[in-house]
C-alpha cells in the first residue's frame, strides 16, 4: 500500500512553451487503480513509472496559453500527463473535448477510460447478450458502476457486489437486480443465493474471492471479462482459487483485456454512450477530493474502499 | 486417493443377450484421471458415478455372440461400459474399431479419447497455429505426449514438462525442442530458462504450478486450453496463483474443454491423425497392467506419475 512518504510535492519553475505546444491548466486529475501497477518496477503493458517523475495519468484542464491554432486560449482538453497542476505539452498528445453537453470531468469517467473500460469488457471481451445474467465485481466504482447500467440498458440481468450498505444500495439505485455485500459474508454464498441458476458472464475489476465465487456460480460456456484484480496490486500473496477446475466442466472462457486495444471503436461508444446519457439512462457518482496534496490520499482510497464511482482530484 | 477398499471386485452371472444385442469379451480397459471427478458427489459434465455399480470408461473387446446383423461375431469393438470383462450391451452403444491398420488398443489413445483430446484441444481451443511456442504440461501422459507430437507435425516448438529423468528423455524422444523435469526444480524456473522469450500456448493437465508458470511466461495473446487439472483431483486444496494478473497485461485467453464438443469434427482427426500414422510421425508408448483386479492400482498411477504414456489394464 502506498504510503505518503512514498510521494513528494515538488515546485518547479513553468517550462517554456515551444512551438505547437500549449500551456493547460489542470482543473481534475484521475486516479485510477492500474496506476499502482505502473509502480512496480516490472516488464508490464506500460512502462513503470520512473522515480523522482511526476506520475502519469488522466486530467482535465483549460488552455491558458497556446502555441498551436488547433487549441486556441480557453479550450477544454484531456491529456495523459497526470498528476500536475500546470502540464506543457503538443497540442497533438492533448484531445479537445467532444460537445457531449456533459460536465467536464465526465470524460475522465464515463466517458473516459473508465466507461470504455465497462463497455468493451461487457460487450466485445465478454460478448454479453440481452437475456444474460451477469456479475460484476467492485459494481460501486468507477468502472464497475457503469458495467451495471450498460447491462440494464441492454437488457441483461445484473447481479453487483460491493462492500457496506450505502455502497449497495447506491448499486441497486443504478438498477442492478441483485446485490451481494461482501462485507457481509462470503461472496460466493451471496452470489449462489443471488444467481442460483448460475451466471452467463462475469467482470472482474478485484479477482480473488470474487472471481472464485464467480466460477463457482458459471453456467455453461460462461464468459468472464478480467479487467482488474486490486486484491493484488498491493498484495504479494498468491490468489487462492478453490473453484478453476470449474473453467473445465463449464467450458468457461477468460480473457484479459487493456482498454486501449479497443481505440479503434471509439466511435461505437460515443454514439452508444451519447445515446444512453440523453435518455438519462446512465446515473454518476463522483468521490472528490480537493487540492493536489489529497492525491496520495484520493489513489490509497482505491484500494481500501473509500470511493464510490469515480475517484477525482479537484485543482 | 483412492484406496484398494473403495473398490470391490464382484462375480455376477452374465446377462441374457436381448434383442439388437451383442455380448463383448474385453480385452483392454482404459483408465483415464477425468474418472476420480465423476467419483465425487456433484453436478459435473458427466453425473457421478452410482455406488455399488461398476465404473464406466472406454472398453476395447470382441464379440462373441451376437443378435444383431450389424455386429457379428469376431468383430472389434469399441464401448463404454468400462470396468468388467464381459459386456452384453445394444449394438448401436459400440463403435466398430475403424480400419486404420493399428493395434486395438491404439483406438483407447492416440486413436481415442485421449488422442482426439490432444488434437482439438491444440489446434482448435488454443488455435495453436504453425511458428507458435507450445508448453504442454503431463507431457508424457496420454494426452500430453500426442501433444508434443501434433504439435511438431505441425512446425511449432515445443516445450514439455514431465517427472523425473526416463519421461524427459522420452518427450525429448517424441520431438520436445525442450523439456522441463518437475521433480528437478520449480517449474517457472525451468520454463523461464527454455522460453526466454515466453509462450504462445499453454496446454494444461495440471493446474497449480504448472498452470502459473504458463502465466508467467506468456507472451502477449497467449491462449491457454485447460484440458484436465489433475494436481486437485483428489485434492480440496484451493490453487495457489501468483501470476494470474498477468491475464490482463498478456491479453491472455483461457478456456476450458471437454473432448465430446469436438465430436461432430472427428473426421479432421480420422484423416491428419491417420495420415501422420501412416508417416511413421507418431510415437506411441504405454504402461500396462495386467488383470482386472490391478484396475485400481493402475487408476492410482495416474495421479501419483506411475505411467508414460498411456494406462491401460489388459485382460
Amino acid at each position: 500500500m502506498p504510503e505518503d512518504d512514498n510521494f513528494a510535492l515538488i515546485d518547479v519553475p513553468s517550462a517554456p512553451l515551444g512551438a505547437g505546444q500549449v500551456r493547460v491548466a489542470n482543473r481534475w486529475l484521475s486516479v485510477d487503480p492500474y496506476m499502482r501497477g505502473r509502480m512496480n518496477d516490472v516488464k508490464s503493458y506500460v512502462p513503470p513509472f520512473a522515480l523522482g517523475e511526476p506520475m502519469q495519468g488522466g486530467a482535465i484542464g483549460e488552455v491558458v496559453e497556446s502555441n498551436s491554432p488547433d487549441l486556441p486560449v480557453g479550450a477544454k482538453v484531456q491529456h495523459m500527463l497526470g498528476w500536475r497542476e500546470e502540464a506543457v505539452l503538443d497540442a497533438a498528445e492533448a484531445q479537445q473535448l467532444p460537445p457531449l453537453g456533459v460536465e467536464d470531468q465526465a470524460y475522465l469517467g464515463q466517458l473516459g477510460m473508465p466507461g470504455m473500460t465497462a463497455y468493451f469488457g461487457l460487450l466485445e471481451v465478454a460478448s454479453a447478450k440481452p437475456g444474460d445474467v451477469v456479475f460484476v465485481s467492485a459494481a460501486a466504482g468507477a468502472v464497475g458502476s457503469t458495467v451495471v447500467q450498460i447491462a440494464k440498458a441492454k437488457g441483461m440481468t445484473v447481479i453487483g457486489a460491493a462492500g457496506g450498505a450505502d455502497k449497495c444500495a447506491w448499486v441497486k439505485e443504478l438498477g442492478a437486480d441483485h446485490v451481494v455485500d461482501y462485507k457481509a459474508g462470503p461472496v460466493a454464498r451471496g452470489l449462489m443465493q443471488a444467481a442460483p441458476e448460475g451466471i452467463d458472464v462475469y467482470f472482474d475489476n478485484v479477482g480473488g474471492d470474487h472471481l472464485d465465487a464467480a466460477l463457482l456460480a458459471a453456467r455453461l460456456h460462461a464468459r468472464f471479462a478480467i479487467c482488474g484484480m486490486i486484491d493484488i496490486y498491493n498484495d504479494a500473496k498468491p490468489q487462492e482459487l478453490r473453484y478453476l477446475a470449474k473453467v473445465i466442466g463449464a467450458r468457461i472462457n477468460i480473457r484479459g483485456f487493456i482498454v486501449s486495444d479497443f481505440f479503434a471503436q471509439m466511435g461505437d461508444f460515443y454514439r452508444d454512450m451519447g445515446g444512453w446519457l440523453k435518455e438519462g439512462k446512465l446515473k454518476r457518482h463522483e468521490t472528490v477530493h480537493e487540492g493536489i496534496a489529497a492525491m496520495p490520499e484520493a489513489f490509497r482510497g482505491l484500494f481500501t474502499g473509500g470511493n464510490m464511482g469515480k475517484m477525482l482530484v479537484r485543482l
